[in-house]
């Protein structure tokens, strides 16, 4: 049988935790089926446009397996997010291609943290509902996709994890989905993943969503001062603009 | 004020989630402190002895800001871990040197997963409560540091964390022994840390901590065959040998 291909998105000044976390996973998962002689595997690939390592926003710097043309059909694709970095893509042609061709022939198509933010601007989250990073929600829903403040939300072959170490989690339901509960389980043993916070987990009833909304509106200028027409459609001032 | 220095060694074949977990979340530290002003700022680097991409053990490859010998003294020393990559360390001269003349300066010295084994082999963990990968448990008390099943220990100067995805507990930790817990809950927010793992935490009274023995055993061979002597020493063996 043949293997399935993971194709795992990587671009410049992205949060490498919103890629290593799920890749992790995934890289056990693949382990895990090779040990116990699985099929199908699915086989993990780290795709870009250039080989070269690039920078990330943190000091280190991350370099693909393969150039994004290699895997052009991937059967799960997964792209990570960042902050003004990853609204760059947002008119990106080569990515943005590579994103609707994989579409069109991946089971699955996820994302983590504002990856979603690339799936709707591409087009595949279109009318779907969808999560991202927090801060970042109502650029979710004027991309096009309906913003769900959950950890991780399925619609259809569209899973998407909400902001940077939600991807973990949402490998691990991927892993499920794929493979199973027991294989799953044995993933997030070998990756030790029995969090606990050294302040507990996150108070929803006290994160005012609309406190980093200047932060990421700046985001959004730094990254598409020169794509007017983007600009406005990611700030909500395309109607007014028009 | 002087910024401190937090470094991160690099070194091919290590988890790449056990650096980058704790590595998101200290560059989360320094840009928080950034945007308040805060002093002392962290400064996080990421050394290794070469500046050129290394492996991982997923197919991501990750690269260093800068060389072991340009930080020779950080104020902040953390070491990842990893499989078999990481005991064949356990004999490179060069890291264990950085390690522990990085012990001499450092005001903190921490680790994540079996990172912990490489300053137990380096000298400064030894005699000294610490934790690692849960299927590595014996080598690190073989290496002479005694085993404590926690998330993240603290022995004085020493903090060590738990396998793989523990780096994140444990950063979070420091940054909030370094910048106090409210700097602490803002980067958790910033990495939206709030773990819902599919399956609920590790049951570990349903664990058998030797279930991986001849694994690890396995990888110390793989990496340790030419190091007799350190072999030995790995798998509890020095005595009979000798």
């Amino acid at each position: 049988m043949t293997d399935k291909i993971v194709a795992f998105v990587l671009y410049p000044g992205l949060t490498p935790l919103d890629l290593i976390g799920p890749l992790q996973v995934m890289s056990g998962l693949e382990a895990v089926e090779q040990v116990y002689g699985i099929q199908p595997r699915h086989h993990v690939v780290v795709v870009a446009e250039h080989l070269d390592a690039v920078p990330t926003d943190t000091p280190a710097r991350v370099a693909a397996t393969s150039t994004l043309d290699e895997f052009p059909e991937p059967d799960i694709v997964m792209v990570p997010g960042g902050g003004a970095p990853t609204l760059r893509q947002l008119v990106n042609p080569v990515l943005l291609d590579f994103l609707r061709q994989a579409d069109r022939s991946a089971e699955l198509v996820t994302s983590v943290c504002t990856g979603s933010l690339l799936l709707a601007g591409a087009g595949p989250l279109q009318g779907h509902r969808a999560t991202t990073h927090w801060a970042y929600h109502r650029f979710l829903n004027r991309l096009g996709a309906t913003y769900v403040p959950e950890r991780w939300v399925e619609d259809g072959r569209y899973l998407t994890g909400a902001g940077v170490s939600a991807g973990i989690d949402t490998a691990l339901h991927l892993a499920a989905r794929l493979a199973g509960d027991e294989i799953a389980r044995l993933v997030q043993l070998a990756i030790e993943y029995d969090p606990h916070p050294p302040h507990g987990g996150i108070d929803w009833t006290k994160v005012d969503r609309e406190s980093f909304a200047g932060r990421v509106e700046g985001f959004a200028h730094q990254a598409l001062d020169e794509h007017p027409e983007m600009l406005a459609r990611v700030l909500g001032t395309a109607d007014k603009a028009g």
